[in-house]
């Protein structure tokens, strides 16, 4: 049997650790030359196929390919475009399967989150209704952490561990200056449908009184006369307030915190900003010196300060991904299990890819506080292990060393096509 | 002649490192137990002085005292409080000797930024003129980089490398989600008054087209047509486009661009934000996709990407203030003097407090590119040491280990003082 082509593509939005998982299918197939000739990498995600703009990663050392490891954002790029149907763009399929042909593609591994495994599945149900071989494996990825059948998305732990560190320290410099300055912080962090990523923010409290005392969840509507009930109350105990708000964070009828009502000079409806919008409340109402901070793309992708857990993991995806195809098995997600909390164990399994795509898990009623302003012990047993541990870059001249690939596209065969 | 105490206070807004400072201060002063009996720690800057509170920092280990060099924030409280002039304010100077007489503290350690070393000038002048010997040193600190007399501000390292990293890691996010997503990150700074946080985000690049394409300077009047023709032409040069905007950025007038105007549901003058504000402005005029982060405390607090040099830095002030007051030299600042660009290297010096006091130091012209847009290799000379080097905390669960100090208060000797 000789070798055949991989693709390999990031889709949806970048991580800190998407690229390890690159490194993983990379170096994995590199180490199975037998089986696997060159892994194509899409130039943007799904696009870089259907423009038949495929990266030749054979270009790039080992060396540049190890680098990836702890580079973040998305080395090949990444999109944001979903496949229709079948039935609805049977044009975009055609073309699909002509690029794989042209190219000897027989390995389809998708690296993104829910959109994205919806995408991986309908190539591999494109695979088994024609008649071309390929093997298809989604790779899990999101700072999310809303994707089902797997206990974490990689990308997850770094964002939680960058949201738990950026809290206590943000805490300890409010809490030197709340006797004659700012009395609440709040922290806006991401996470438009789940609040995994502001439950994190749990995770910098050490003793009850710490640092943050209220988290704003989607899952839990927001309730303006607890919330400021509890920011009066918490700075006269404590001294200080530190919010974590999740983006997503809404009001009972579903509408947005950050959509609610707020206008420029010009009349347009002032967007986003949860913590501005909660900061002007604060002052309005309890009249309290506050300060507030938007982490935006710094958390997602803040290699500096990733878990070391995560980034193991997101290698293990991608590894695991090329071992899957190449022991015949598509058709399926790469998953973590968990296997113990404390100590935390793990190994990697599988998960129809049917049963992932366009699934959004959300914190279980259990993980929540009772007062809806935090999370639980079973929450906290949770989130710990996935934070554990550092891997830090190498730094050269104080700035970490990333890697820059040459991202040679190979020669193109077929006409162009605009997607 | 036996030992005197110290009082040692922290002032102004802190910083990720003004703790090694303090902790540069009492080791020091614990090496010299002949001449310094105990170290007083104002709770809460200067305010723990006129209220005495003074937290006795005998109770705490030699071990946790040295975790302070990894804890961020201000360990015993900082405070926004400027004393008025002596003819003002008689009431409160001879409260100071009245508490340093009840104490018999002979040497006081002020920890700031301008406002503090004013403060420290102030009691230097009170020691000459009243008949009690008190020796005066006052100890650098402010991420701003705004004093004058020394070379950098213990505290401004750490933010630029924090700033420079942060930069780096999230434009390689925005050039992955380009294509499909995101074309414009803007990232808000601190900086009201001086520009060298924000302009120490070109540490970040490393060829032309890196990011960022755009700094924004308190320095250089905003001019709103300029800024978006260079967003405009970097997204199609490039493909996206970061700016790193002070919060200081100003127009002509000298109005600051986070006043401009944009108002919430009720009419308020809505709150802070250059970065929103120039979201909106980029939106609406050029109809592309943004982002916007605002780093807020999280740059001034973020231990975890401290510079080495910064730390070192923050360390040895605090030392050299302690051997400047046993020298018997008092009604100076320590300075850190730089020797040379490259190899870096520099050595701990002294300017009177009288010069160093409310003068603030911004970017000088030379440092500023012509087109306003950016700065020069001279910036980048200076810069570049600056953020060297890297001084991890020890991580325990995946979080930093901080100095939990006792925070113990003296018995207080005199009645209540209500500043």
């Amino acid at each position: 049997m000789s070798p055949r082509n991989a693709f390999y593509a990031q889709s949806g939005g970048v991580t800190a650790v998407i690229n390890a998982s690159a490194c993983g299918v990379i170096e994995t197939a590199r180490e199975h030359g037998e089986r696997i000739g060159k892994v194509f990498a899409g130039k943007s995600g799904i696009l870089g196929a259907l423009r038949e703009e495929l990266i030749d990663t054979s270009h790039d050392s080992d060396a540049d390919i190890a680098l990836l490891r702890f580079t973040p954002g998305g080395a090949f790029g990444s999109c944001r475009y979903k496949l229709a149907s079948y039935e609805d763009n049977a044009r975009e399929y055609d073309r699909l399967l002509e690029v794989f042909r042209a190219h000897d593609i027989g390995f389809f591994f998708y690296n993104g989150g829910g959109d994205s495994q919806d995408t991986a599945n309908k190539v591999a149900e494109l695979g088994a209704r024609s008649d071309y071989p390929i093997t298809c494996v989604g790779i899990p990825k999101t700072v999310d952490n809303d994707l089902p059948c797997t206990d974490v998305c990689p990308g997850f732990g770094s964002v939680a561990k960058y949201v738990a560190v950026s809290v206590q320290e943000a805490a300890l410099d409010v809490a030197s200056m709340a006797e004659t300055s700012t009395k609440v912080f709040i922290l806006e962090v991401m996470g438009r449908h789940a609040g995994w990523i502001a439950a994190a923010g749990a995770l910098a409290k050490v003793t009850p009184d710490d640092a943050p005392h209220i988290i704003l969840l989607p899952e839990v509507p927001f309730r303006r006369d607890a919330f400021l009930e509890r920011v009066r109350e918490t700075v006269q105990r404590v001294g200080f307030c530190v919010v974590v708000a999740s983006e997503g964070a809404r009001y009972e009828d579903g509408s947005f915190l950050s959509e609610s009502g707020t206008v420029d000079a010009f009349g347009h409806a002032q967007l986003g900003g949860v913590a501005p919008m909660l900061a002007e409340l604060v002052r309005g109402e309890l009249g309290l010196k506050f300060h507030w901070a938007v982490a935006d793309y710094l958390q997602r992708s803040a290699r500096h300060i990733a878990s070391a857990t995560d980034v193991e993991q997101a290698y293990a995806v991608g590894k695991a991904a090329v071992e899957l195809a190449l022991a015949g098995t598509g058709g399926v997600m790469v998953t973590i299990e968990r296997t113990a909390d404390d100590p935390y164990s793990w190994r990697t399994g599988q998960a129809p890819l049917a049963e992932v795509a366009n699934v959004e898990r959300t914190l279980p009623p259990n993980y929540i506080s009772q007062d809806g302003f935090g999370i639980t012990g079973a929450a906290l047993r949770y989130l710990r292990p996935l934070i554990a541990g550092e891997d830090y870059p190498e730094y050269v001249g104080g700035l970490p060393r990333y890697a820059r690939l040459k991202n040679e596209l190979t020669l193109k065969k077929l006409p162009p096509f605009d997607p």
